[in-house]
């Protein structure tokens, strides 16, 4: 059977690979396993949270309240926009799709940087979209510019702070950007850790009202899935001027979020405490990382993020390392297939960052010999 | 901003009232409101489903298994296919989406009946696809297969039994026309409410299996919405060819099932008494629904699923008996989005039914003056 030509330039998204298919594959016991690949909050989702959704489990047979008026009006007071400025996704990742489906057609042109999150050209490439990339792989803004100037693009995407690189743009470095782009051009600004950011460096913090407001062609997108631990439930949001998110309306399929994600975003607003807590052990394990980078003579990218990037030049193979790493039960992200030689790691609880010093001695010595 | 000029033809989905609106709109306690406007299943989700989400709920924080490996094998065992046919989307309306946008591009041709799910044509819009439907609500396959001859569409919609009517095809009828189908032709049959269907009358069975082994062109859509009691957790599937899956697998967005849901739905799958149970106290309370319509002297459709359609011809306006309803508490669906003029009933349980029948009577009465 023919299908739609666009399809032959699409490929299969590859997530992190899953606890159930290491125990499947590699035969190491489920309670032995650290997955660190996808950037989940280590510490679990807060226990607030999970008691009320053992409360309202009785309810999955109902539909949610499409209209996600609470959810709506708890991060229109959070962000202090108004509920009309909301839109909710599947993930800030189905913000994305709307988005490139709304401002694209077959050819529109798309910039992000070289190495940044993967789903931007996915969904662009569903629409025909021809992807531009910045020759540096982390955000380089001079880059973005040229060819901003070169193509006018119908959309840029930044993500603030990048994945799966970790680095973080300036607030004042993007909005001097953002001033030189046409206002028809739609922005993307990806905040998906922007919690861990605006911790470690106020510089950093983007504010959607603000943002939106000096620029209403720009949409913040923010999630549910890193700080606020619910990277299972599949929760994200998008901030812009209410006639994008009028349009992107159009195309949301309507009950895109479960009865219990919607339960339990609004549960995990209420419990900042939580999430506090979780970004300063996060910066506190992070060091660890930086230490045993420089003990073991290899660079890493300076993250405001809940990851760091290893980069191991010539030293070592990325996927060597991840390959052994997982048949030792400790899932990371290889970078290979960003065409980095690097890897990943979700810094995870200090007990299993402890092990994955250890192992990762083993794994390391034994890839030297 | 200009956007996407496909759009313009694009409406928002209006879905059923939730109950948390008629609570905030018209000041009826949580408690005392009726929802019979989305098909839920009212007999609520099976304990052992609800029990195992209580013992999972502290996993939301992570990513689900995007292989889906434990809930394909289940299908695949199920319906004695390979998972290598099977795909799992967020509702079977997502599988939908996945294969309008597979097949179609602009000035696609999309054929289905005039009365029937309302996101082909939704999802068919989006992609700048014109949608041919035959003149009768119900499915006519004499006009399926004229519009068919006479137009060529990329896909042909079945939805059997159909909603929002409730009627149903047989089996040898849908096959008998399948069979002038060109090889080429995508068909969807959805079967959204098959389990109803088959329960009632083993003539409207429509086998997975069989369908895809007779015609490697069509795709079965199943869900666990409906009979499975799991509407609020967006899991359906479609069964197919495996050249057709893996074009779909190209456009399904990374964990776009929940992690909770995954579970939800392996764990309904082995409560298949529950799921029998259900389905046969449904058609028990239907007959008080039929009874009831003759005793008014108002017609309905003979119906194959948990709903059923009161048609009001010219003896009342459906928008004022469902009006009048929700201030009352009790939510229905409106039929006039779809240019009928009736009302769809979910079959809810004893106790809900004996309280509509008592609350339309009252509304009748009062509409009569």
């Amino acid at each position: 059977m023919k299908f739609n030509k666009l399809l032959e330039n699409c490929k299969i998204y590859e997530a992190g690979k899953p606890i159930e298919l290491v125990v499947r594959e590699y035969g190491v016991k489920q309670e032995d396993i650290i997955k660190l690949a996808s950037n989940e909050n280590p510490y679990g989702t807060s226990t607030k949270v999970v008691k009320k959704i053992q409360e309202l489990a009785k309810n999955m047979f109902m539909y949610p309240d499409d209209s996600m008026y609470e959810l709506k009006e708890a991060l229109g007071e959070k962000f202090d926009v108004n509920s009309k400025n909301v839109i909710i996704g599947a993930g800030s990742d189905q913000i994305i799709e709307f988005l490139i489906k709304a401002k694209c057609s077959e050819n529109s042109k798309i910039l992000m940087a070289k190495t940044t999150f993967a789903m931007y050209e996915i969904y662009g490439r569903q629409e025909g979209c021809v992807a531009l990339k910045t020759e540096d792989g982390m955000h380089n803004l001079e880059q973005f510019e040229a060819l901003y100037k070169e193509h006018n693009p119908e959309m840029i995407f930044l993500c603030i702070p990048n994945n799966p690189l970790g680095e973080c743009l300036d607030k004042e470095e993007v909005y001097k950007f953002l001033e030189k782009v046409s206002s028809e051009t739609l922005i993307v600004v990806d905040g998906a850790y922007q919690e861990y950011a605006a911790y470690k460096d106020p510089k950093k913090r983007i504010d959607p009202k603000e943002l939106i407001t000096k620029f209403p062609n720009a949409v913040y997108l923010g999630t549910f899935s890193k700080a606020y631990a619910l990277g299972g439930m599949r929760v994200g949001y998008g901030i812009g001027d209410e006639a994008i998110i009028k349009t992107l309306y159009k195309l949301r399929p309507p009950f895109n979020i479960t009865t219990l994600s919607l339960a339990a975003a609004i549960e995990a607003l209420k419990d900042q405490e939580f999430v506090n807590e979780c970004i300063k052990l996060n910066f506190k394990e992070m060091k660890r990382y930086e230490e045993y980078a420089k003990k073991k003579g290899f660079s890493y990218i300076e993250s405001y993020t809940n990851f760091i990037t290893f980069k191991f030049e010539n030293k070592y193979i990325s996927s060597d390392v991840a390959q052994k790493l997982l048949e030792r039960g400790i899932i990371v992200r290889d970078l290979k297939s960003y065409s980095v030689n690097a890897i990943r790691i979700t810094i995870g609880r200090e007990d299993q960052n402890t092990k994955v010093f250890k192992v990762l001695d083993e794994v390391l010595d034994e890839l030297k010999k």
